[in-house]
């Protein structure tokens, strides 16, 4: 039994084996108790040893880290925090973690140093949480597609075109790096390179997405997706995942509904499902906050926050007026806006927060922005000007959420594909969709470590997804 | 209201409207037929329409793959196969499909030319099973592995090492393709690269799970896999998604236990869930049998052979035994496996298929097999010959899934990974694990799309993914 059902449901009286790994040990001399923990709870289970039980071999690898299979009889507990504990029958211990060499010792860690131990910090309180709290998400996202009747489509991974033009990618080859085959003209042959041309790491499966749409009316994607840009911050990743949904015959304001409907969808769930996991997580972040200046810290408790987003209705609004309302702000006649507001602009971080945390006090939904802001593929307005996108913008974070009704027109599409230089060759299957039974469509996209990053309240991507890569560090 | 719920659960007597793509048109002196799908369901609803309803102009420009809006009041049907159709008042045509264009015509296609437009192919009946399948398939397993207090782990895709030697990889480089950096002995210079080191495209998470479940206890990846193999065969793809549940504190029978558990719940799940899908593939794999000669026929019928892994208990015996079966079976002694048995022989499918379909009709898990055929990860058993890996083999196809207990002996996996020339540098966080709370564990790997093909019944492994990737080949 894990220690999570342990806790919630054994009955007192009832002999257990507990597995898992050690946090504390303290040896007083009537009584022994050692604090075992299995990630499926961020609580510990106690275990308690009257002198003698553990013989003293055994006792001496009971230390943090190592890990262990007491058995004993669960009894009330007093002292732990928790409704039971064990009174210890046997242990055994698995594994042993030197302490001269574990480096997970009972105390407070950076999350510089943790990331620098990626492959043991799933066993601190903190990354065992976002942990679960991300498995949650990822689930309740699944869930809410499945039982609204979306079909996941896996779009594919490596694609033969940069036909979004959303940033710099990675080349995937099998080619021999040190003498690749060349043309007459000098430059590579990737004719004999594995898929017969050059490929690249997608950077979105929208458009594959939409082939899907166009089929089957209601799909979504949930896979990795990649950028090559050289940003060491806190808000980038290499690697990371994105869920996009696509649906026919949905326009933007069907496209909207969706949106608010699925992020409150998978947050009340959170909120639901990952009880324990976000007290642990809001205690965190204040204490967190407490080193940051009054002025900095954020208003809202992480919990406030989630169901700022959950309990109020998001207010919808074009970009054209978003910009009058950031105009007319005492900030902006201030001066305190640190990027310039004018229509045109790409909103800036600072400008989404007003709106939302300011004025609004509540979520956002931007619609018709500047095309020449926005991607190829979304709807041209009648006026020429803006195009049918939205971003959904959330409190501290700005957009969380960037989609848009798509360019169902051919001609224009085709005139937009020829405005931004992507070579029809390389989209003649998505250009054929709109020839052939073409139809109103939309989606977004939303990434989800953005996502987790909101949830759980962390402020660098790099904790908030196993793994991360970024430049010069993919180890592990 | 999509045509799923239209044809299940709208009243006779209601107004609707039904949006989606035209399969057929018969116009007939006082009545027009318009069969309409939307990918929802595999049926098409049937629109009706008295001549003069729709003007001559918009009845031109619906043919056979324009999409269209008809709105009219549901009536109860006579000929369409369904329960109800649609009486036309008003239909709209979004997009048409010029007839001398577009492929899709009512008639038979080849996969062969279908895989050519794998961006129209969703809309036909057989692929639009397929990819619904594809999707209850992958929602039943992630159901299946929350239900059970499992965690999903997001495993990098670019990876520094090749540490599961599973084959050719595809390199990842952001390097200038004709003129990389070079070290002073010529080779290239990786440190300049993205993540200052040579990386390529993961071939598994395993090694990564394994981090997950001495913290987690119970993770499961589902996520794309990579292999640089050119292997141009109906069974491989470069581009694949994998499925690796690891699990702490688990021994082989338990993994075992685990395999059975989780195959007969997401057949099951699709055999409830798919059953219109089912029927149709079944009727497609009928067709296609009758074409083949007798003897190569399959003895059971689609739904048969999935009630054949859900309804019986699998049977368990080493590879050992499973050689001496082998060895004593009329087929060997008459000649006539392919490939020749004996103990240390990697199984060929036709041995897996004969213990299944032949000796034991049950699905078979085969454990213990030679330690030179399998990973080095395998935990070595006490006769220091064979390693705890299991095998589960289907019938139809072999081999489904591939698991084992892992070496949780720090000793013996730093032999092991010598023996097989890993070298230590480039996994050092996975040899960690085994000096720092080591326990007993054990996982499996199961390739998506060779589930998918054992449910959907289809042979060629790149029409059960939406967007293949094969050698030459990554089109879309």
């Amino acid at each position: 039994m894990q220690i999570k059902q342990i806790l919630a449901e054994a009955l007192v009286g009832e002999e257990i084996t507990v597995k898992g790994w050690v946090r504390t040990k303290r040896v007083q001399p009537n009584v022994i108790f050692i604090n075992i923990n299995d990630g499926s709870v961020i609580h510990n289970i106690q275990a308690v040893a009257e002198p003698g039980v553990i013989d003293e071999d055994t006792l001496k690898l009971i230390t943090t880290g190592s890990c262990v299979a007491i058995t004993g009889t669960l009894i009330e507990s007093k002292g732990s925090g928790q409704r039971v504990e064990v009174q210890v029958k046997t242990a055994q211990v698995y594994g042993t973690a030197d302490p001269e060499k574990y480096p997970l010792q009972p105390k407070k860690h950076s999350l510089e140093f943790l990331r620098e131990i990626a492959h043991l910090r799933p066993r601190t309180n903190t990354f065992s949480a976002i942990l679960r709290i991300r498995h949650s998400l990822a689930y309740a996202i699944h869930k809410y597609f499945n039982d609204n009747g979306f079909f996941y489509l896996h779009t594919p991974i490596i694609t033969g075109s940069d036909a979004e033009g959303a940033g710099e990618m990675f080349r995937v080859s099998t080619l021999d790096p040190k003498n690749p085959p060349l043309n007459e003209d000098g430059s590579i042959n990737y004719k004999e390179d594995f898929f017969g041309k050059e490929t690249n790491l997608t950077v979105s499966g929208q458009l594959e997405g939409e082939l899907g749409a166009m089929a089957l009316s209601k799909i979504y994607t949930f896979g990795p997706t990649f950028r090559a840009e050289n940003s060491n911050t806190a808000r980038h990743l290499a690697e990371f995942w994105m869920i996009e949904p696509e649906v026919a015959f949905y326009e933007l304001e069907d496209n909207m509904r969706l949106a608010e409907d699925f992020t409150k969808y998978v947050i009340n769930y959170a909120l639901e499902n990952c009880a324990d996991d976000l007290a642990f997580l809001e205690n965190r972040l204040k204490d967190e906050e407490k080193t940051k200046k009054a002025d900095e810290r954020s208003e809202l408790a992480l919990i406030e926050k989630l169901r700022f987003v959950v309990d109020n209705e998001y207010v919808k609004l074009t970009y054209t007026e978003a910009i009058q309302i950031l105009l007319s702000s005492k900030r902006h006649k201030e001066g305190k806006f640190q990027y310039p507001v004018q229509w045109g602009i790409d909103l800036q971080s600072e400008h989404e927060r007003y709106l939302v945390e300011k004025h609004f006090k509540k979520p956002v939904i931007l619609t018709n922005y500047p095309k020449d802001i926005k991607a190829f593929y979304m709807k041209l307005d009648e006026d020429g000007k803006t195009v049918r996108a939205m971003d959904v913008l959330f409190p501290g974070i700005g957009e969380i959420i960037g989609g848009s009704q798509r360019e169902d027109n051919y001609e224009k599409l085709l005139q937009r594909t020829k405005d931004v230089g992507i070579h029809e060759d390389t989209i003649w299957w998505y250009l054929e969709t709109r020839q052939f039974g073409t139809a109103p469509h939309s989606g977004f996209g939303i990434g989800f470590e953005r996502l987790v990053m909101f949830v759980t309240g962390m402020t660098n991507i790099r904790d908030v997804i196993p793994f991360p890569r970024t430049p010069k560090s993919a180890e592990f």
